[in-house]
């Protein structure tokens, strides 16, 4: 990810591993008190840093995830229509349901705007919350509605974890692959950040991502060994897959699918993504990714392998390489 | 509630009824299109403007419900520690759980804090939050942390509904009843505002609230028809119940219990309290109230009655007086 304004921030659920690997409030060490906080309510609480919290109903198992985005952290008035923030904000929590294959049950938004916003773009910014979880298959069931001087909306998506794939069980032997193609909004930002319209798909990319639900399912039910989706960049998921696995994970870099406005490190280490990461078993043949795409509409890659070890490796035609500046921001 | 940057903003549900009798982004008409818009999702999805959302799961019921507190509208630094901010938070959001007597599951806590925020006192917000969980049988299952230039927190309360008491199911002929004592919250309210430390009881009612978990539950086990958390003020919130059961309430303004630092008029109108207004059945006896007395601690006194008809009427001695200065802001 480009330097500027965005951070990645979206662990929702405070497990083993919360804000250890990526620095939702760094840089610097401030925070650490902050963090081994979480971390010891998530031994407490919820499950192994996974992309949701999970609570047990009467044999029924909740996915509860809540992503908060605010105006000046996450966005910039002058990049996005009003619409486009309620979509992006909800695509962005229904993408935690996805990433442990739930099924989106419904979802709550938390808004805060500013009084001098016009009501029309207050509207266009529901609307588009509300039809990102439609899209998703899920209704808006409840929410809050207060003032602020940043644009605020805390989206809370509820899922029913009936076939979970998480990020804990990935094996030595392994194949990595990834859904859709990256770098998209890593390469929106940047023109942005350069005072510059984005190429049209690219800006897309950000403005209005997909969460990857059907996705997710289709892998699950092809025995998905663990997944996550990329919200903090294709290396710095796959190091909180590997760590929360016990393994390690080797990225392929010439195999990793660039987005044709991207560039590669834009696509290794983007984040802002919410496409999947999965380990599938060594049993799923190669012909999957067709099957995928066949049944989606966009590619799914393999990227890689699962390899005893720990952390993320990456590999150019055999040989370790260096990650690309900006990696180092999630170590 | 006096007049000041404090904004009644608690409706966690969306639906039939959202957004109508009181102003959360009021006054005035500039948000009428989204009270609509608010109102047409809630058709589609949420119940009957109750505090909670519900959501089925293979036959349990689940409760959910977000409240967004955010520094500048619904607090002041000035004011509250940073365990009472977080304390508040939580308690706030949990209140609309023990409107609808559901038992706490789980909270969720999405959290915004300023760069220039010390850690210390990060952690002792978030230890309010978990404090506020704890108190309440339940734990921090989840969250998100980012950056915000307000302190900005939402928190997601979830729990189970066994034995749902809703807005609606008031009739004519029950009786009305409060717990504890009303106009601590706005008594505070009104010294901060003039600039002076508020009496330490009243300050305590607004800085540490207590969600009404148990006595809710207490209500719900003993036949009450209808309930809801007095967030707005008693007389704005008998109108929400009221409008919600399709039926009149009476509130005898003698009978409304005055925290010992408020005036009566702070107690009719005044909100945050976080007590619960609830419609019991005539056949519940008078002792009632001093049995509830002796299982928790505090007061539950009858101040009016149900009748036939729409809206509230605020009686003294038996006849219709005006209500207070204050309640018009909640029409």
């Amino acid at each position: 990810m480009p330097p500027g304004i965005l951070e990645t921030s979206r662990r929702s659920a405070i497990g083993a591993h919360p804000f250890v690997t990526h620095t939702p409030l760094g840089p610097g060490r401030e925070f650490d008190a902050i963090r081994r906080f979480w971390s010891t309510l998530g031994d407490r609480a919820a499950g192994g840093g996974d992309d949701c919290a999970f609570i047990e109903l009467d044999g029924t198992t909740l996915a509860v995830s809540c992503d908060l985005s605010i105006e000046g952290t996450h966005f910039r008035l002058g990049w996005l229509k009003a619409h486009e923030i309620g979509w992006r904000a909800c695509a962005a929590s229904l993408s935690d349901l996805a990433a442990v294959a739930a099924t989106p049950v419904g979802i709550l938004a938390a808004v805060g705007l500013p009084r001098e916003m016009p009501a029309s773009l207050a509207v266009d910014l529901m609307d588009g919350v509300a039809e990102a979880a439609h899209a998703a298959g899920c209704g808006v069931v409840g929410g809050d509605l207060v003032r602020s001087d940043a644009i605020t909306i805390d989206v809370v998506s509820l899922g029913r974890g009936d076939h979970l794939v998480r990020r804990v069980g990935a094996q030595p032997g392994d194949t990595l692959w990834i859904t859709g193609a990256l770098g998209g909004p890593a390469a929106a930002l940047a023109a942005w950040e350069e005072g510059q319209e984005p190429e049209e798909t690219a800006r897309a990319r950000f403005a209005r991502p997909e969460p990857r639900i059907a996705a997710a399912q289709w892998l699950a039910a092809r025995g998905a060994r663990a997944m996550i989706d990329v919200s903090d960049g294709l290396l710095a998921d796959a190091a909180h897959l590997a760590a929360a696995s016990g393994v390690r994970c080797a990225v392929e870099r010439e195999r990793v699918p660039v987005h044709p406005a991207a560039t590669a490190d834009q696509a290794i280490v983007g984040g802002e993504e919410y496409e999947l990461l999965v380990a599938l078993p060594a049993s799923v043949t190669g012909d999957v990714g067709t099957r995928f795409a066949e049944a989606h509409g966009f590619p799914l890659t393999r990227v890689g392998a699962v390899d005893a070890g720990d952390g993320v490796v990456l590999r150019e035609h055999g040989a370790a390489v260096a990650p690309p500046v900006g990696f180092g921001h999630f170590d």
